[in-house]
């Protein structure tokens, strides 16, 4: 058993920063910024910006929302010449090459945050450390922040044994993840190419503090939708019969998806979460949007959804007689991990100190956009696999979502690295 | 003041022949082979059949419910040489041409029965009088049994006068005006394109005995619809999302189209009557038929109504993916009816022996398919109108509906000779 | 005829300070300063706060807006004791008794804005003259600036004219006619229970420039309501069968409710103008929001409308087990206008210089909730009538609207003054 | 391993009796002369008519159709005195007494028939042997002829094997268990109270010939419903605001029932199979009735899906204002069966000549009546089991349905008897 306790304060310090500046999905720039100066001072090669992803397949990103951030971020103390280096694109590969022949071994840290406005007071563990959230409704409640930072102590144990090591080893810095939004383009992008295992993580979800879960297979493949309606307006009381209704055609797709027959083959759902239209009382309503997702226990079953409700939404436009546009805003595959690599995961974990339990899990349920980085990975012949970490979380998304990350994350950390001994250690 | 008496007995005897014998749309047969018979016996020219009607704008008629209707009739007396001549087409136009010069007038009369079971008891008139209808769920509860006979007894009188007349008449005994359809067929044809007058009339509606009614403009536009659908069948509980669902396609439309925007310009209306779907309680429907009609205040405002019905149910049968079929069953149209002869037919009335009250009704609501009929004269500058000739009926279309014939008859008649006097008499 | 040029530079100098501040509906507290100093300044008794009202018939005021709108005003030199005064409630009934017997003569005159972005260019003439709103998004698109001072106008002349007059007159300055909220308030008080004759207009509408129009009868009766639904919230991808969902609800109410069938004895409408529903993309909705009109042509088949539309939301409520809560925001009737009364003000019209045209209007579209007030002096056996006095706007509540003031307003001033001296100037 | 070949020539015949006069749900009363005639014969004692059900809960049992059939039948040949036993309830209950102590077994076959018209030509085996259906639009195409005659064929064994055996066999002939209508009354009784082992089977499903699948959890729990409303007519053009509609109702309710939120415990489905509503084009339709059904994984969750689907179609009445009515038509439950006894399935089935393959199913799909046959005396510590003994069917309810008589029955005829022999017999 490896000792890894040199690189457990760090990696406290750095989390709690990232949990004191939370950023969402693609305006993850000054944590961007912390990744790229360390993995550099690190000596690691860096694959940043539009080299990360293929843009077409970028999801859920509003330029407008990315360029605020960008200003913001430039006030907060970002440097102008790293930004510019972004490209507008949060996130960060970082590359060790040992030069020696060996496996290319991918290893993948999420690092945005949620929607959620925190606890500020003492039942509060980040708010008793004083390392709070500083962003009003803003939080790492997911536990990103967890992730990035071990993403971190990672590289800082490859910079210090990389002489043990055989191959190339690619730390991934995915940016967007809350929404399944920003797997997507770096699936599509050829960085995963070359990539031989591929290995991810979460904390807490299922799994206790002191327990770590191997997902053999599941995740529910889905996809998040932005729907629009655009009509033309009318004085409803006078000449309602000029109008094109978008509130109704709204309305009528809303109906009709939610009654999207399930499938016989496995588990579907769909919501339509918000829906916003009209102008004013007596105007015949021009615009109209919807927020929605479905899901599905494979993809071909998320793909049936998803076809069928482009369907009613189509069909619910000509109705009436307005225009309609879909933006795919995420998207989330199901898995099936490979037996080695998970087996392998699975006897580490046993032998991690304070691990009191190790189970896995079979139809895991719940969406995850590392599903889309294993499913490239397994496309070409590589292995993937991935396991839970435990916390004793109070429910993620919420405003006392905590990690205990002292105790949390050494688990993780000593998985991760030594998986990366067992895959590219020199035997 | 013509006396007309010598026509009564006759017109009377021949009414309730027809009242007993009473056929619905399209299946009037026998009812014409009675016109056909008589009117070629006074000598009258016949167009029957094809050449009555533009097949193309033929509405509502359905080939099996005739196909049937025409064996029957052969079980029942009709001359099988007569069937042929009709060539599966109901009605007739008796033609008289004096050989002087003179305009053309055309008379209208319409022939069918409805739907409905009469009351065969002391407190219905037709049953005391032994005249009630023998067949079962059909009666001429609308009164186009006088209006027919009426017809009859116009042909008799011109027989008789013919060489007191100029010009030409043409008596239209139109078939199927329940449900409008039979107008559409014959004001598409060339029938009435030498005609410089057309008169028109209904017994009862909303003038009451000893009254008349002249219309000056109304009848609500109106199409009659049929509409289809058809999906896929599948196992509702077991492969679902292989089915493509007929009977939601029709839910959703009958949502949609119910709501179809008021029109700021006049009064509209809608009606979705019967919807029938579905095969078996586990089955994906795959089949759904639905009736209905639209209204409007003009033939543009109804025209709106079936438009965003029909892109409503376009847009349904896209929305699950089903295929859709329309069949316009019945039209009718609202008309401004000629100013001079609306005149000459008040006038008229005023004088006839027993009424004791004529009034004019602007925006006269209910639908009318001899609308179709005055619409095509008035397009090549003929001139039209239309009139009510009034009895204490119980509501039409019920099975108490009663004409008081005797009474309410010569009424009618002598404004339709006295008219004929006055357009084509040489004076 | 009457010279009243003496009035009238204040009377455009009044209207163009008044369209420089607009207030919307129930916030109109500098507005109210304006008149009730300068109707005290001339001697009137005033009527203000709760004594204008019956609060239980007050509709469409929201608390978080009013007090808002108070604070605002101070900041901007409202008196803090006419503040205190008004007890949250706009608007002012100026009360001139001549102390001789004689009737009760009310005027009416509106005094709100729109929500609606003014034209800053050369192409207004509000722009031109450097009295453009100066009040973001609103706007006196409507002309109840011309209104307000036009009652100003009135009430100067009355203060130099009051030995020539009898009994009582009452200038109802109203607020909130917009979504017709403020006069039913004012109608269920008894502040026109001792009103023999009531007089109200409006400037344009479907006058132009040099034009008056007589409303003889008309105005669609409307009821403004807004609806909320509130469900329970659920994660939709893992336990949706623990929600209520609130944007289901309002979406399958607005279906419904846009399918309510027609009414055969007149025109109706109804909109469902805005939908505000839903938190997130995979949450069960608890929220939905919904702003509504129905109309009719009398308020008895408006209130057919309102009571379907309020069993369908009670039921779309029912169907999907969420809470709902119907709000009436605005309520206005059709009236028929007193014959005599509307004779007078139309022979005065016709005299009055510069004017080319006067017109009846029966049947009047639109709402307009004076009419509650007419209904209810009518309803004691007063009299009322309605007028408009045209100019050539660019259509009412755009962001073009004009008013040509020193071109209209002198001929509404003209006949409210006339028609005073015919109603209580001593003869 | 016993030898049954003197059983199969008559269980075959009695199969093909039956399968020439297929009778449906509660109107076997021929199908049960067959069987209480035999039976007796044999010496059981029997329970008919209200003796074998709590009525109370007899479900989707039409009165109207089952006096037709009682009249039919008698023409056909029934027993007169033992129609009048039934007391126009079909099915039977043979009990054998050993008189000796020992458990009581239950074993169940039902007798059904299924609306599908039969293929009659040579592709089909039942019309090659000339046993094809007699009945016009009635078949045995889900097997349940050759339940009945192994039911006989069993009980013939009993009857020559009683001396070696003990306790109490019941032999349950269960009615209309197609739309799992006929269970639910037998379940409610007391008939099961003393039974200490129930098996029952089915031929086919997902079993080929030669194969044995025994079924150690599953079916899904489901309810059937016919829902009807009621409206009130009106002239859907002159006064549709005075009725009230119940299509509209129907389709309200089939959209919102489409749509109810899966559950995330499980499974669950819902189908509108059937929609009739309406009377004519022109009238506010009156009456609509649906045919649908719900399933779920389990109870709880098909319970979940009955619960809102009648809010659902409780709030669809309000909104439209009109009365409605849900009727249970069929109920069946998931199972988890017994594992001893399943497991004595499986090692008999594994000794049986000719079976190829025995597997087993855990949640299995369909749904099946038995499951409350099988609750209930698991419900008092008695033990179930169910098993698919396979035919080469073309899919049931088919027209070509086919089951191999020769082949696939003696397969399960064998382990009904060693079952009984194993439970039963003196040891």
């Amino acid at each position: 058993m490896l000792s890894l306790s040199a690189y457990i304060p760090e990696m406290i310090e750095t989390r709690r920063k990232l949990h004191h500046h939370p950023e969402v999905a693609w305006t993850e720039f000054l944590t961007t910024q912390v990744i790229v100066n360390r993995v550099r001072e690190l000596g690691f090669k860096t694959v940043l910006g539009k080299a990360l992803f293929d843009e077409e397949h970028v999801l859920g990103r509003e330029p407008t929302v990315v360029e605020a951030a960008m200003a913001r971020s430039l006030k907060l103390g970002m440097n102008p010449k790293l930004l510019e280096e972004l490209q507008g694109y949060t996130g960060c590969m970082a590359v060790w090459d040992t030069g020696r022949p060996g496996p290319v071994t991918a290893l993948r840290f999420d690092i945005d945050c949620v929607n959620v406005e925190e606890n500020h007071n003492d039942t509060n563990e980040a708010f008793r450390g004083g390392f709070d959230s500083e962003c009003a409704g803003l939080m790492h409640a997911c536990g990103h922040d967890a992730h990035a930072s071990m993403g971190l102590a990672v590289a800082h144990w490859i910079h210090d044994n990389a002489e043990q090591l055989n191959g190339k080893i690619k730390i991934i810095f995915q940016p967007a993840e809350e929404g399944t939004k920003g797997a997507c383009g770096i699936a599509y992008s050829n960085n995963l190419d070359d990539v031989d295992y591929l290995l991810g993580a979460h904390i807490g979800v299922s799994a206790h503090l002191h327990e770590v879960a191997v997902i053999r297979s599941g995740f529910l493949a889905t996809t998040k939708m932005n729907v629009s309606f655009t009509g033309v307006p009318a004085h409803a009381g006078a000449a309602a019969e000029l109008g094109r209704n978008a509130l109704m055609a709204a309305c009528s797709a809303s109906m009709q998806v939610m009654g999207i027959a399930r499938h016989g083959q496995g588990d579907t759902s769909v919501n339509i979460g918000t829906l916003r239209a009209g102008e004013g009382r007596n105007v015949v309503p021009v615009h109209a949007s919807i927020e929605m997702e479905v899901r599905g226990k494979t993809a071909a079953i998320n793909q049936y959804m998803q076809d069928t409700a482009e369907r009613m939404i189509r069909g619910s436009a000509e109705s009436y007689g307005v225009q309609y546009k879909i933006d795919v805003m995420g998207k989330a595959e199901s898995i099936v991990a490979d037996e080695d690599l998970s087996n392998m995961v699975e006897e580490i974990a046993k032998t991690v100190p304070g691990v009191t339990r190790v189970f896995n899990i079979k139809g895991c349920t719940g969406s995850e956009d590392c599903s889309l980085l294993i499913n490239k990975v397994q496309s070409h012949g590589g292995k993937a696999a991935f396991f839970f970490y435990g916390c004793n979380n109070h429910g993620h998304h919420k405003s006392d979502f905590e990690v205990q990350d002292t105790e949390s994350m050494p688990v993780g950390l000593q998985i991760f690295v030594e998986s990366l001994q067992r895959l590219n250690g020199q035997h």
